[in-house]
């Protein structure tokens, strides 16, 4: 019996988005093709952009369907003068000169949005940033599907989603562009995405991540990440409890409701991880997405936080699917393991 | 009951490729995590990868997973000085001069194989290439599970493949590299794909990949296209029988098994497109790949065509799950289609 603990990583399908996800699979045509197949298929895909729209709060805006988040950051930023700041991820980073001021709660100050991409939501700490009008671009990834927002309110000329983060497929998502926008294709090549993104669009995903986005409208409607924050804040007192010398990571600011960013100074985020894992709870240390390597977190460096502790970092995010008693078992686990590497810290102490 | 000829535009998900995406739907973790979900999902990440490198014959080499094949050509080709011919796809076209000499066949004369790409084999022809040594890309994307070869033997540097061109989903595919190959990134950050590609991989796509690539290398060696090649040469000897002043492209020139390039000048491709299509049969006219908008064939026009013959094209692309009697019920369509054309073009010209 597994407790899944890392839904900035990824998240496991939801059902309705399995069921989306075979029923595409059904549809054989190509939808740049004329004939009855063709059009079915472009059908289902215009419906698709049009769920998506929707819960984004982009009606009206350019949908663009990508491989995911990263490659719409890419579309955007490459080849630009963009700056942005160290906690971006580093999918926007690559393209930036990541030179903005961050405090010690991880808040960026801006000083010329147009020309600045800015995170809504940090995938590590959870940290909101308060969105510039007239910002370039912004990183929409992590905050979609968690806290309500919409695009056409944002005053953001390009967004970044990703549809794996909120119970979709990995490898689809989308950039999304106040209608209008030019923006060089990245990919091109037959014409699809009107132009903006050339190859056979990726139907199975697509369907899977509209399925996934009006799920996610709809839980988020239902007040359901309003009861994962009650249950965040809950682990999080206890977390200090266990431990009064650890830091969350970002407390003292606007975040995401479900994410836990827990700093012991000195206990490797890494073991931690091990050993969480053993006792059958997943969760991160720094950010998950760099293919398995530990490095130290650009984002905690950036708030201020030295090697050791930035190394400490541990990351728990939860979901609506995870209720108060495998949370508490999760607390439960760490508490034993926090409690024998003190002793051993003590023990080595006293040496 | 409808019939569907334009396996050149994309291709009915296999039945083992559905059960390989379900079964990859209850992957839930992020290959890049170190946990025991994201372990899990790296496995079958890696498994993914040597199966469609056994079925290229590119065992040893790198396959980078990409959104498909018009992303794997535009991380090749991008920036760079790379000439082509005209019967290259818009993937490959997009981004090269294409200047190559072409026979009226559709055969492409190389000089320089280094700064070249070239396709082993067209997608509104079937015409195939001899890959010269030393070639620096080609698309082999049509060829990729209708003829044999090994990309270990082409002496290419890249391939771009498709996995929906062979009974595998849309939006997945791969870029072939010879091992240690040199390639900045088209899409950064994350470090995925040994750092060639950032990006949370697709999982789904790519198990659904793998197994497309495995049943279609075992069609291939049970003979199958060769019976595919038997019944569209029977297809054409009987169009040429109706119609014997219409013209097959590329017919003396080494062709796919499966495709059928019939020009009957004078008959738009585009009606005949729209009258199969009510009479129950998927073809195509030019490439299917551009969005729905009818161009006047790059390939065709290369081959010498003139306007009137290269717009009266349509594409007939069968499979192996199409028996004689399907085969023969849309020859009857085209005929009865054909005489009214006829019949009606001859009491014009009597006016």
């Amino acid at each position: 019996m597994r407790t899944y603990l890392d839904w900035n990583a990824t998240t496991p399908l939801r059902p309705e988005v399995k069921a989306a996800m075979v029923e595409a699979m059904e549809i054989g045509g190509n939808p740049s093709s004329v004939h009855t197949e063709g059009r079915a298929a472009k059908r289902a895909l215009e419906r698709a952009r049009e769920q998506v729209a929707a819960a984004l709060g982009a009606e009206g805006a350019d949908v663009v369907f990508t491989s995911g988040a990263t490659e719409a950051a890419a579309m955007v930023l490459a080849g630009r003068e963009v700056r942005c700041a160290a906690v971006e991820h580093s999918a926007v980073k690559a393209w930036c000169n990541a030179t903005l001021p961050v405090d010690p709660d991880g808040v960026v100050t801006v000083d010329d949005p147009a020309t600045t991409s800015l995170q809504l939501a940090n995938n590590e700490t959870g940290v909101m940033q308060d969105l510039p009008q007239g910002l370039g671009s912004s990183d929409l990834t992590q905050a979609f599907g968690k806290v309500p927002f919409a695009f056409n309110w944002l005053g953001v000329t390009a967004g970044f989603v990703s549809a794996h983060k909120l119970g979709g497929p990995k490898g689809i998502g989308a950039l999304i562009l106040r209608k209008g926008t030019d923006m060089a294709p990245l990919i091109r090549g037959g014409g699809q995405e009107q132009g903006r993104r050339g190859g056979t669009e990726n139907l199975i995903g697509i369907m899977g991540f509209a399925a996934a986005a009006t799920a996610a409208q709809r839980d988020l409607d239902a007040g359901l990440w309003a009861e994962v924050e009650a249950r965040r804040d809950a682990l999080e007192a206890r977390l200090l409890d266990i431990a009064p010398q650890a830091i969350i990571a970002g407390k003292g600011a606007r975040r995401l409701p479900n994410t836990t960013c827990l700093l012991t100074s000195g206990w490797k985020g890494e073991t931690q991880v091990m050993q969480m894992d053993l006792a059958g709870f997943a969760i991160s240390a720094g950010s998950a997405c760099s293919s398995g390597k530990v490095r130290a977190s650009g984002t905690l460096q950036a708030m201020g936080y030295d090697n050791q502790l930035s190394q400490s970092a541990i990351r728990i995010s939860i979901s609506p699917t995870l209720g108060d008693d495998q949370i508490n078992r999760f607390a439960d686990a760490w508490e034993k393991a926090y409690a024998r590497w003190r002793d051993r810290n003590m023990a080595a102490a006293s040496v």
